[in-house]
């Protein structure tokens, strides 16, 4: 391991890199002006929501020793903190669902040991451990073990999340049928047809938050309404439809008890419970010495989930088709996770990590507006110039000037990235009627794409949430039953794109219906490996999952549950390629980015972008398809773009950028000097 | 008008023509022996269902003079008459929605004058009158003006009981939260926790069905499960959804009192309140001569319902891509429908008339029953040829004898059917190895549409409504909740196909997202006709639309409701000519079946059935898409199979097959003697 001889000299070449870069960040936000809040706003709702979610979930099961207002303090706090000395400003933090299953197995044998006043305190040690851990992983370079990580720890890992969503989903509505713990069984709200009323809310209200919240995301391909309509609902439906279903829990009749449907329970954060956090650094060094060492154990597991979490995320907020400019910072920016970690450690907070998929949503939505500048001023220059007589190379001449002042990109870069944009105003030069050229539809086909790499709008985000900490009297008016339907809206939501779940569900396609699949928009395996070790990789995926799920399961041991996603690296290098015929496995299993899919008839459906059709009246109308719409149908629900672009049988002229090698090489170049290339 | 100088002769000429087949109508079940089960079971539960949901309305509506039991032994009765005498054994009959409506405004006009008590006696004499009416219709030769009503007047008497079947299911939802009338408000279940309780399970519960019901209606091109499978969900998914949520319904605790939720009322049939029915005809003496003569005005309305109602059902059960053998018997079936009537007034009992969707799913069952069977000898008949090494034409003289035996049809009419079939059989003659013809993918491909023309299927399925009177005991286990939501799915279910809602889809869809709907399955109109028409022709249907819906509203008066559909033939025929200019308005409102299609992604899709997959394996796996799901996706939900084939460009050389001169004059030649070409 050469990358343990070099301490530190991962850390430091991000912190030059982004050195470089750092005023920039700063200053190139002006350009957008308060356009920049449209994506503040898009991820901070994406962000806020779950974080509200968790909050409540982990409520419950500490029994209020931490709740909505400490995962928002702590994403608040390690947002800021992050965007103004982060290494990657793109990559968004928050309180995630590890954090919560963690933090339960904290509580559960806190209570059974040193009592539950103590539990903050000794969660604080936890964080001491966890933050030296991250700190050392990052001085010895350990970044470049993410590479190890093929796609089946990705989907099993999202998975588990997945399925523990919907477990939780499922007990929270059983649970509205129940007295909670700790109330009084005499309230009038707990008698019984109160209780049941109660209960038959939640279902309504749960099922109609999770039917809603999954129409609404996919509204950007709707046919009908304006495009603006489309965007906004898919922007913001999630977040609109709990307040829409808020807002009905409101029309339950006056005759119906208060307290039923249940909301949103947690004390203010002006309250005197929650001023108990500044004291929890007192209360650490109460901890006999035998429970500081114990902290250990948890703390290896959390680094490790940790080190995972926001590694991936950071790589999803920066692949290489988003063409950012900016260098990345990964070992930097664990060891600067270690520093958030250990600070919310000491005020009795969750700690926050990188989020899936905020990161890469945030960095979609930058790119749509880098876009959306970019276009107008290039579009005003060409249209200048066509008033102007202007030759078509004069034309492309300004517009790649106004490339260049807006990028600050070298004039043989903008060549480079522009070629395809030239060619197609350069076409039309010879002997074409200039009424054929359209410069909008040019540069909408051939401008590529760039993000708007800045601080601002993950600072302001994070602000905001900090915000939200003092609208929480709005916030406790959301029924839980609405947050069990968010639950398994976010379960669901996150399958399409899975590939392990989409082979589950072709296990279920009887042969003679698998044209269906082939019809349809797929991954390249279906073709291409043979069904037996299809089926034989997924049911050894199922018994994989069913073990780690099996783990959580488990009263205190349970928090071993990312032990089986350490191993697997193990697995995945010497147990599977003795299963199976190397090139079959690769195809199962390759890095995150190497689909490609067979011909499909779908396939069709993007380049009809450019199709021009006649509305009947003979008028022309160009089709409405925005760039987010074309970027939401190439990426997963993770935030992965997906490589699903041309057949199987072409793979080997595309080897160049499909194959799992260069796939590899170029993610370890990313993530530095450290990488097993140089070893 | 030379029809009226003719009577008797449509009558006389269906009867001989129908004379002729009816021995064969009985013997020819036998060749299927119990196979003949399927379509029976299929098209009983299909029309048992709505009968029983009509019921309870009635029921609702007339304060309990009348409800499930009636319309069941209503459907029952004419049902085995029909099936027995009637002129196309194809048809299926029942209680139908238009029904259920004016009898609702024959109850309001009794109770209001009459009283009561004498409400069946009068609506005795509505009976009488519309039989006589409907016996003029049909003798003299009142058949060929069905023709005359175009698509529009079939679109918006669909969308007409529709939007009546949906305002039922939220009417029904919201008395959930009420007392019903003439209950006893001091009962425990009354009490307004209860009620509360009763209304959201019934909230959950029709959505429940509504939900479920859609998705099993699809089933068969689901890409999950076996054949069989989909193919059951597929035609007893809803009735299955019916009794798993009445089941459900059992799950609630047994702390809630009995009556929550709410089940069917309505009296059994061997009931003292149901034997009245026997004596209503004694009644009838009782009614002043003044009502009797005022029943003549429903009778004109429900006449005319039942006419227009009747031959279409008639028409769309025997559309000429069913190929059937047997002649039809429009105004012979008029006749019976008289007398059938006849009967159901001096019974007290609301009349039947031939129903829609459930006539074309007869024929459909029958067609793919008979393919079944052709199919399983041709194959058996051909292998064996093969086995013998029998040359090819040898092999198809084998399979067009085993068509003849089965069909009975003379040597030159099985050649012209069979001519695809016998070309695919010889091709494989010259060269080819054996091993490439496969006789049972040549005829699933070739085999002609054969229906299975009987009077068994229909008349056992009248018996088994029959004898679901005998169950009612069950039938009132099911919650009212239910029936709402089957209601909604009704109303729902009906909406894709209809023209008139698609093109009011149409409206919503923004110019620029127009590609989307030419992508799709589209009527050629949306490419033909300018978008000005089709949106001033829109809003004409909306406007008039309206007006049909606003006159149901309107207390005693809203029986005229089916006036103005009566004029939209006028309308028609000289109002909108000087609105649109006729080749548009041909496109936008032609004969029910002359759509064309434009050339689309999906067209695909169907001719990938004959293709084949290699499994990853190397072995072929013949794709499982059975003859049913084709015929799912070439109709509409009314059971209209829809011409939609190819490009509107190409329609001047299919001429011969889709103009709408033609279309009319096949259906005129069908209908009968009395049509306008003759005239």
């Amino acid at each position: 391991m050469d990358s343990l001889k070099t301490p530190f000299k991962g850390v430091k070449d991000d912190f030059k890199g982004r050195l470089a870069c750092y005023k920039k960040d700063w200053i190139d936000t002006c350009g957008s002006g308060a356009r920049i809040l449209a994506p503040t706003a898009y991820i901070f709702f994406a962000s806020a929501l779950p974080v509200i979610a968790f909050g409540e979930q982990l409520s419950r099961e500490t029994d209020g020793s931490l709740s909505v207002s400490e995962t928002l303090l702590s994403t608040a706090i390690c947002g800021v903190i992050h965007s103004i000395f982060g290494g990657q400003p793109l990559l968004i933090l928050g309180v995630a669902e590890p954090t919560i299953i963690m933090y339960t197995y904290l509580y559960h044998f806190a209570i059974n040991s040193i009592g539950k006043e103590l539990y903050l305190a000794w969660a604080g040690w936890v964080c001491v451990w966890t933050a030296l851990l991250l700190i050392i992983l990052a001085i010895f370079n350990a970044c470049t073990i993410i590479t190890r990580f093929t796609r089946i720890a990705g989907e099993l890992f999202g998975m588990l999340i997945t399925v523990l969503f919907l477990q939780e989903a499922i007990k929270g509505v059983v649970s509205e049928f129940n007295i909670p713990k700790g109330e009084n069984a005499a309230d009038e709200k707990f008698k019984f047809e109160w209780l049941y009323t109660n209960g038959l809310l939640a279902i309504i209200f749960s099922i109609g938050v999770l039917i809603t919240a999954l129409k609404s995301r996919t509204a950007r391909s709707w046919r009908y309404g304006s495009g603006m309509f489309r965007s906004f609902i898919a922007d913001y439906g999630v977040p609109l439809m709990v307040v829409v279903w808020t807002a009905l829990s409101y029309g339950v009749p006056g005759k119906v008890p208060v307290g039923v449907p249940r909301r949103l329970f947690c004390p203010l954060p002006w309250e005197s419970e929650s001023l108990y956090h500044w004291t929890v650094v007192k209360d650490m060094g109460k901890i006999p010495a035998g429970y500081i060492f114990a902290a250990f154990i948890p703390a290896v597991m959390i680094a490790g989930l940790y080190f995972f979490d926001h590694s991936v995320a950071a790589q999803l907020a920066q692949q290489k088709e988003f063409n950012l400019k900016n260098p990345s910072a990964y070992h930097y920016d664990i060891l600067l996770l270690g520093v958030m970690t250990l600070i919310c450690g000491l005020l009795g907070l969750p700690p926050s990590n990188g989020v899936l998929p905020q990161s890469p949503m945030h960095t979609r939505s930058l790119a749509v507006l880098k876009r959306q500048l970019i276009r107008k001023k290039m579009v005003k220059s060409a249209k200048e110039g066509m008033k102007q007589q202007a030759s078509h190379s004069e034309i492309y001449g300004r517009m790649h000037e106004v490339f260049i002042e807006m990028e600050g990109a070298p004039s043989h870069v903008a060549d480079r990235e522009l070629a395809n944009l030239k060619e197609a105003v350069l076409k039309h030069e010879d002997g074409d009627t200039d009424g054929n050229f359209d410069p909008e539809k040019c540069i909408d086909l051939h401008l590529p794409v760039r993000v708007n790499e800045q601080r601002v709008s993950n600072l302001l985000q994070s602000v905001l949430v900090g915000l939200a900490v003092c609208v929480m009297p709005m916030i406790k008016m959301i029924p839980t039953s609405v947050l069990w339907g968010y639950f398994a809206y976010m379960a669901i939501d996150s399958l399409p794109g899975n590939q392990f779940w989409e082979r589950i569900l072709l296990l279920f396609v009887p042969p003679g219906r698998r044209f269906k699949v082939i019809e349809g928009f797929h991954a390249s395996f279906v073709e291409s490996v043979p069904f037996k070790y299809i089926f034989m990789f997924t049911m050894f995926q199922i018994g994989y999952f069913l073990m780690c799920f099996g783990i959580t399961w488990i009263p205190i041991a349970g928090i071993l549950f990312p032990l089986p996603f350490f191993l697997l690296i193990a697995v995945r290098e010497h147990l599977l390629p003795k299963m199976f015929p190397p090139h079959h496995l690769q195809e199962l299993d390759a890095s995150e980015y190497e689909e490609i899919i067979g011909h499909s008839v779908r396939t069709r459906s993007l380049s009809l972008t450019n199709r021009e059709l006649p509305d009947g009246d003979g008028n022309e109308s160009v089709p409405d398809v925005s760039s987010a719409e074309i970027l939401d149908e190439m990426t997963t629900r993770r935030g992965e773009l997906k490589h699903r672009s041309v057949s199987f049988n072409d793979r080997q002229s595309l080897n160049d950028r499909h194959s799992s090698f260069n796939d590899r090489q170029q993610l370890q170049s990313q993530v530095g000097p450290g990488g097993s290339t140089e070893a």
